[in-house]
């Protein structure tokens, strides 16, 4: 594969970057716990990603949706019987995910740093801008980003519109993330490059389960296993 | 003013391109009804305004931080004591004003027409990305703008970052919008171009009372007139 063409990378930021996924699984498992009196956890989880399923389209991704989700699904499963200060901490709860400390996945950081003088690097993410910029500032990585894309989703369009946007053709673009989904299939798709590092958890929304295969497809472990690459 | 440079042409989109401050004000209107048994509706609209700026930084702009807020307000007002019904109203009514049918305003669709053909336009907003493209889909105003710039707030920075990003000078540039706070100030500042079109609401976080006086400034009535000067 031509990797001596890309000039543009595109990394992926939540659970490519930084660990997010974790933080959501354990607000899931929390409110399951504050639901137990009105349903089992293994029936709320489920019921639980239902909601979030059906919100995504209006509310899109983030923080701020999953919040009102889980004040929908809290006064839901228990027919209105939840007493109020549960909303009350699933507000707080809320306020404090979007306060949480970043954590650097392994190695992201000198990857970044090697690969910044002589790549192009954006960081893409169909995230809440507002909390993503966030995370950038706290990460110490905004140095290393030429700038920020935010996408409203991850499909062949929008990858058409950010490679056209970077003035760039579409064998010069590598996207890097661990949502075969979203940062992979769709970039693939429309003749661009794609690595995958694939994050030990992911939401159940963004799973694909047939292997990936293509000539400008890798699978890699680390993000460290670009810098032989590149 | 050296209005013959411009190249560049951005507009705000809420009250700008659309109506959207009369939407929040009617919603805040119907929630100080709701909340008409614990405090009376001028201490509750001034109480509530407290609420959203305390959460402004940590939630950002839009309907879902808007709708946190009034579920936030509403559990507080009342001392816990709001049923649980009011809650869900309070969700489903956020979920109506993100599908809100999209009203233009006077002459904007004309506006566009006429300056796309000699300028380069974009929208740019500070609100959520997700709701803001489905109101420029829905406004069918979407063919007239090169590409949406989301910011997380509009600032100084934010404005060179933006002009920097088109790859013109400050003096090719030029921002049209509602809020001199938001839209004319920080532009000025840079050395950029503005035109004021007051919306006949302004946000109380909006407001600025003193006049503008500068001269790369120019205040209008409607977007109409800007085809008289451009």
């Amino acid at each position: 594969m031509a990797l001596s063409k890309i000039k543009a990378i595109a990394f992926d930021a939540d659970d490519t970057l930084w660990e997010n996924e974790t933080l959501f699984r354990n607000a899931e498992h929390e409110f399951c716990e504050l639901m137990k009196n009105y349903l089992p956890p293994e029936e709320c989880n489920r019921l639980l990603f239902e909601v979030e399923m059906k919100n995504l389209p209006l509310y899109g991704y983030g923080i701020k949706p999953f919040t009102l989700s889980l004040i929908e699904a809290a006064i839901t499963f228990s027919d209105g019987k939840i007493p109020m200060e549960a909303v009350q901490i699933l507000i707080e709860r809320g306020k404090k995910m979007l306060q949480e400390p970043v954590k650097l996945l392994d190695g992201i950081e000198d990857t970044l740093a090697s690969l910044s003088d002589r790549y192009r690097l954006i960081m893409a993410t169909k995230g809440d801008l507002l909390d993503q910029e966030r995370k950038l500032i706290k990460s110490g990585l905004e140095p290393y980003f030429h700038h920020i894309e935010i996408v409203s989703d991850k499909t062949e369009v929008q990858y058409k519109k950010l490679v056209n946007h970077l003035d760039i053709g579409v064998e010069q673009f590598l996207m890097v993330g661990n949502s075969v989904k979203s940062d992979i299939l769709p970039v693939l798709a429309i003749g661009s490059h794609a690595f995958h590092i694939p994050f030990h958890t992911t939401w159940a929304h963004e799973v694909v389960n047939e292997p990936v295969n293509h000539p400008n497809f890798r699978l890699l472990e680390s993000s460290t296993e670009m810098l032989e690459l590149l």
